[in-house]
């Protein structure tokens, strides 16, 4: 989004540095920074005179009216609300200190703003003056959920959007389907999900809930990029859609199981192209996430006109070339609907011929994933980064700092490959994980990644990133969110949402 | 609890048979069982003639209404729920099956009946014929939380105590105060937690807490052992009680940090004494814990005064003398009290005299646990396990396996020793857990180390385990208990409480 990648300006308030978190590219205040009051009954977020946008633009209206809520939560005055964004001009913030408190860009300068605001003993609400110039190290900044090992219910989805808005992360890379289940509903193919959801009433996510993802994410600066992952990792298609999995075989008989996608009939591909017609018109993005990875062999291996097939192209025993024939054609599809598309490494290690616009996600610990990253970005393919960034993968004590001390262009490269980085994503997948454990496993471990794909390089120390982190799970609890601590201590105010 | 191990003896109903957490210890169906339908409106608690007990009798009149709820949920009609417990004679559960369906024992015999309470597809509660014998193998089977790393609410203690119940533990080890905080407010000595608490307002547990804490728990078979360890993790004493700890020293002069409590002064001993006069009355069980763990002796050893006591006593260099010398007099105490005493084991490996109904509580694992318990027994004392039970401890993927597959009597030593073993306890100690993850991080893995402590020795295959405890994780979920999910999969309820 051009708003996220927006210089953010901030003359606001500071006297001890307020922690923000990820810590923003310049943060001062002067020697003898003066304390500005924010009386909820009197403070106004308008536009300021001059600016590109104005009333009228969702995106800042309604951040206005999120940020006044989370700012001053129940202190807010009944029937004030509505006054937010009826201005004119740039979006500006006026507290009673009147144009001595400004922000210049997006949702991400309100939350950032957001941050700044304290408390008084007396229960008054203020800023300390500070500047603060801010921009994102990298533009993609990602977080991926798995709604096919456990179904997460709609609610947990739109509650992990507005976190990550707090955490600035600013694109939801959502593994829609999976072997296990099928819970999107297509209108092309209803069957998909009558047969492959958990329950074809409860477990799917409806075209409407589909809309309201994308809608409450656009409204807090996050794409929605959607994963179809194939040829593999699609068990739960095969009940609804009849040859599209290929048989498996026990000797010479069908064993009555199915592999990957069946990469030798024309139906398949009539099939593909439909079902991607209608996710390339659902979900607004350019991108589409087309999976592309973990493709097991061994059901091709069994299956007679498999062989025939690989025999006739040619391929010997070599099944990568095959999943490559798939591939390929599934790209061109994508290509004719007028659609980027980003796959997981296999797709460029297999060597498929991919667009010189493909994201290649970067995901394998072995071989290690700083090699994969020089041989992408050698190869002139922008990379994402989540190897190391599996969240889903848990470990006793402290495992953000693993996650913080990550540096995505430690990789060897020239300086144009080290610009075809775009970022990286934290993956949490689904095995172990629904909406029962999910938001204390992602919160605050999440923040360390967006902190290391928001911020400066520098910004590394652990003992620092501990102090801001620790307030900012604090503000996490204060907002609702069920972060879990990063280690012994207490907030003011504690989670109380059980 | 003279309750939990009584023998029960249910005469219910089964099909296919129903699976029971933890399992009990006979559970049979005739070869076509008769299903027995439990239409809400009609079905009633009661006790059967010659029962012990009768109406009046607070933890079954209680179980009675607790297990109506749980069972028919928003299906009891109002008015109904009073009904329950106004019969006479042995609790005895009449569905329309009348005398058929029969319950001796205790509260624990309902939840075993509850997780037998199906509904086919109209919505027709039903139980399957069956016959239950069962009777827990160890008689302490415990969990312990710790309120001191971070403060727990009363709420979610309260909600812990409602699961330990469906998993038939039976005692709550309150490991209530340490070295980061002083939550609980003693009358005697207010300034502990006024000092020591992370709020004395917010992070405290009040005297109405405290018994509220105990009453739940009593009406539900629990049994509340309370914690207060010393001599060490005691730092949150420090600022409420002058002179309690020992001053540590720089060269020559004190540093002003403290360490263990101060063991050579006789204040010290009135002190505790004071205390444990208070926490003895306020919990009513037999036993307290009263710690005695990681004693160390730094502090001690740059102390002046302790180096002179060491001198004067004759223990050489030997702080374990030291502290021996503490624990023997706090133990006299607490005798003196009219209390028993549990103990981590450094109390005795460390050869404090201890009484022969001490119960040593194993918790390290070097040397193994397997030899500790051996060598517990072997002296004559009581042994419970905790050793491999540490649930904090998390690990990615199905960590529940290794807790279920300990064995606790699986150490070198004779049936006498065998006996001497009188169940375990699961920690979740507090460095990394609060109210946010509690929950999840307990159940169901909690569960496997409760059917280890109350089903037979041969209870061990881990498909059958699996099966059993993702349909009781289902069952938790439904009675709003945010379980986290065993594997890949989902529920029919899934969790909704967030």
């Amino acid at each position: 989004m051009a708003a996220a990648r927006a210089l953010l300006l901030l003359l606001a308030a500071l006297g001890p540095a307020a922690a923000v978190w990820p810590q923003p590219l310049r943060q001062l205040s002067p020697p003898a920074a003066a304390r500005c009051p924010l009386p909820p009954g009197r403070f106004r977020f308008s536009y300021a005179a001059g600016s590109a946008v104005g009333p009228g633009c969702a995106v800042l209206d309604e951040a206005f009216q999120r940020y006044r809520a989370l700012i001053f939560g129940a202190a807010r005055p009944a029937g004030e609300a509505r006054g937010e964004g009826s201005g004119r001009g740039a979006p500006t913030l006026f507290g009673i200190c009147a144009e001595r408190v400004t922000v210049c860009g997006s949702p991400a300068g309100l939350e950032t703003f957001s941050q700044l605001v304290g408390r008084d003993e007396n229960g008054t609400y203020y800023v300390n003056e500070t500047e603060i110039v801010d921009f994102p190290r990298f533009p993609h900044r990602g977080l991926l959920l798995d709604t096919s090992r456990h179904y997460l219910p709609l609610k947990a989805i739109l509650q992990t959007l507005d976190v990550m808005a707090y955490n600035k992360l600013n694109v939801f890379h959502w593994h829609i389907v999976d072997d296990p289940s099928f819970p999107y509903e297509s209108f092309t193919f209803p069957e998909l999900s009558k047969q492959g959801a958990f329950n074809a009433m409860t477990h799917v996510y409806t075209a409407s809930d589909v809309q309201a993802v994308i809608e409450y994410a656009r409204l807090r600066g996050i794409r929605v990029i959607a994963e179809f992952d194939t040829p593999g990792h699609t068990l739960s298609w095969g009940p609804g859609a009849p040859d599209l999995l290929t048989p498996c075989y026990l000797g010479k008989d069908p064993s009555g199981t199915y592999g990957p996608i069946n990469p030798i009939l024309n139906s398949t591909y009539q099939f593909v192209t439909s079902l991607f017609q209608e996710v390339g018109a659902v979900f607004p993005d350019y991108f589409l996430h087309l999976g592309g990875d973990e493709v097991d062999f061994t059901c091709w291996k069994s299956n007679p006109q498999i062989r025939a097939f690989m025999e006739e192209m040619g391929f010997g025993e070599d099944y990568t070339k095959l999943e490559s024939f798939y591939i390929q054609r599934l790209l061109d599809i994508i290509s004719s609907l007028g659609k980027g598309y980003m796959v997981w490494q296999e797709v460029f290690d297999n060597g498929a011929k991919v667009r010189p616009d493909t994201i290649i996600h970067v995901w394998k610990n072995s071989p290690p994933y700083k090699e994969e990253m020089a041989n992408v970005t050698k190869a002139g393919y922008r990379a994402l980064l989540s190897a190391p960034w599996y969240l889903n993968r848990i470990s006793y004590g402290q495992d953000w700092m693993a996650a913080y001390q990550v540096e995505p262009l430690d990789f060897t490269g020239s300086p144009e490959q080290k610009d075809l980085v775009i970022g990286g994503e934290a993956c949490m997948w689904g095995e172990y994980v629904d909406v029962t454990n999910l938001a204390p496993r992602l919160w605050p471990r999440a923040g360390a990644v967006a902190e290391r794909l928001w911020s400066n390089a520098t910004v590394r120390n652990l003992q620092d990133a501990y102090v801001r982190l620790a307030s900012f799970r604090c503000e996490l609890l204060r907002r609702g969110v069920q972060a879990q601590p990063l280690f012994v201590g207490y907030c003011d105010h504690e989670f109380d949402g059980f």
